[in-house]
């Protein structure tokens, strides 16, 4: 925590707690960090090598066998939320070899013909190493529930089984890091026309972004319903005001490294006899 | 290619044609590079952009649909030479969704049941995607060479077999990008004297790796016998002089640009009606 920046860690401020209410979240704010764009934009690239640091020694653990702790980013939002921006910016500033990352589309046949965390237990990352989802376990009771995939006990079934598989996971050692991306309507309106308006962002663009955003308020109830039920003590959301990219990308990297600051990991010791490695290696 | 640092195409002047000899490159040079290290860092961090905006137009065309063509980066290196500096420091330059690394170790007893490139047909990238190899099926030809793993008739079956699994892979739309990291003997001393005299670099450092420094004569020969076999028109090995970190990062990044821009992908054209979907966005 740099503390000249950030007036409260937003680790804390921004956890989906008892009580929580998603409608109360002012997307457009940037709650806890007392700078501008362009002060984020430093604090940014600074903050990103200490979280390479970090990860290193962590991705250290992995090479000799001793790492027992992960870390899972899950990254959850509504189109144009930031989702790629945040794995570009934020993951993009640490090594590749230490990441794991998983973009969960909808389910292949194969995939269906499994529980909904079959395919999610595959792509956990191993220790020593930083997994981040794209999507993840948490689009079975979102689109599912929006779009009626699921019926409302199998909705219910879903919270207790990925209430379950997470506290597995956080006993095992790996850190879960939950995000919600949370933009307002408004300015999901303005980056849709963004990618119509520019034919190099026509990739981006599906018809199919605009069915679901007629499902705006269904969307919302369903990640209240989500945050309430999957916030838990060792694996709580965080919904992250995301008008303002700059602001969530910096709120990422803190959790990041706040993920990484609880492991502490430390440089793995030599298993061989130094001084003697030394003689042998002059020889050679 | 900017003109004002290169002084001839890297991507000309490194690759292994006839009548090529390992044990005529200097590992210390910086052939046809005008400038220096401080140079080098500014043009890493200039041609990072582009190397970034090519990517993301192939990895455009892998979420159309449209894409057919991949690359495919193959990193084979003694020890310390570097491999990677260029995964975390040119690889890491672009956008992670659209890299698939791969990083090979000794075979696992399942991968031993099958013929030496089921490991490697299961990790080529997919269209639209840049894949890399941090060690490749050439080990099977190199450490498996110097260590008597294979016969000679297995080891020029094998140099056959990757000839045509190559040309099947740029047949089909991929690029390979074949990169030897060339380190003097020296050098290497060094590097890993530095892994022995830092705690927190031991655990890159394995008593195995002086043993395999003591074979380095037996391993330029079978590199020099992998390059005459294997460096073909289509998919030509590129030997790196690497005892300057700087220089190998800048010609890597270079041949990634160069097989970028010879597929030349364009902006996925939109496949809806972008006036239709302008005004169910202003309604929604």
């Amino acid at each position: 925590m740099s503390k000249h920046v950030w007036t409260a860690r937003p680790d804390r401020i921004l956890r989906a707690g008892e009580g929580f209410r998603l409608d109360a979240v002012d997307a457009g704010a940037t709650p806890g960090f007392a700078g501008d764009k362009a002060v984020a934009r430093k604090q940014l690239a600074v903050r990103s090598q200490l979280l390479g640091d970090l990860q290193e020694r962590l991705y250290a653990g992995s090479r000799t066998g001793e790492a027992t702790d992960a870390v899972l980013l899950v990254l959850q939002a509504m189109d144009t939320a930031g989702k790629g921006g945040i794995v570009r910016h934020v993951v993009g500033g640490v090594d590749p070899q230490g990441i794991e990352l998983a973009a969960f589309k909808a389910p292949t046949e194969e995939e269906l013909k499994h529980d909904f965390l079959w395919r999610i237990e595959n792509r956990l990352p191993a220790p020593g190493f930083i997994g981040v989802f794209d999507r993840s376990h948490y689009e079975d009771v979102l689109i599912a529930r929006v779009h009626g995939l699921a019926d409302g006990r199998e909705i219910e079934r879903r919270y207790d089984a990925i209430e379950a598989f997470e506290r597995r996971l956080t006993e095992s050692g790996t850190r879960i890091v939950k995000v919600m991306l949370h933009i307002s309507r408004d300015e999901q309106k303005e980056r849709l026309m963004e990618r119509l308006d520019r034919p190099d962002k026509h990739w981006k663009y599906s018809p199919g972004d605009v069915d679901e955003r007629l499902r705006w308020d269904d969307y919302m109830a369903a990640y209240q319903a989500a945050l309430e039920r999957t916030s838990t003590p060792d694996a709580p959301w965080h919904v992250v005001p995301s008008d303002h990219k700059w602001y969530a990308r910096l709120v990422v990297q803190e959790l990041l490294i706040a993920a990484l600051e609880d492991i502490d990991s430390q440089w793995p010791q030599a298993d061989f006899d130094v001084a003697a490695e030394r003689k042998r290696l002059v020889a050679s």
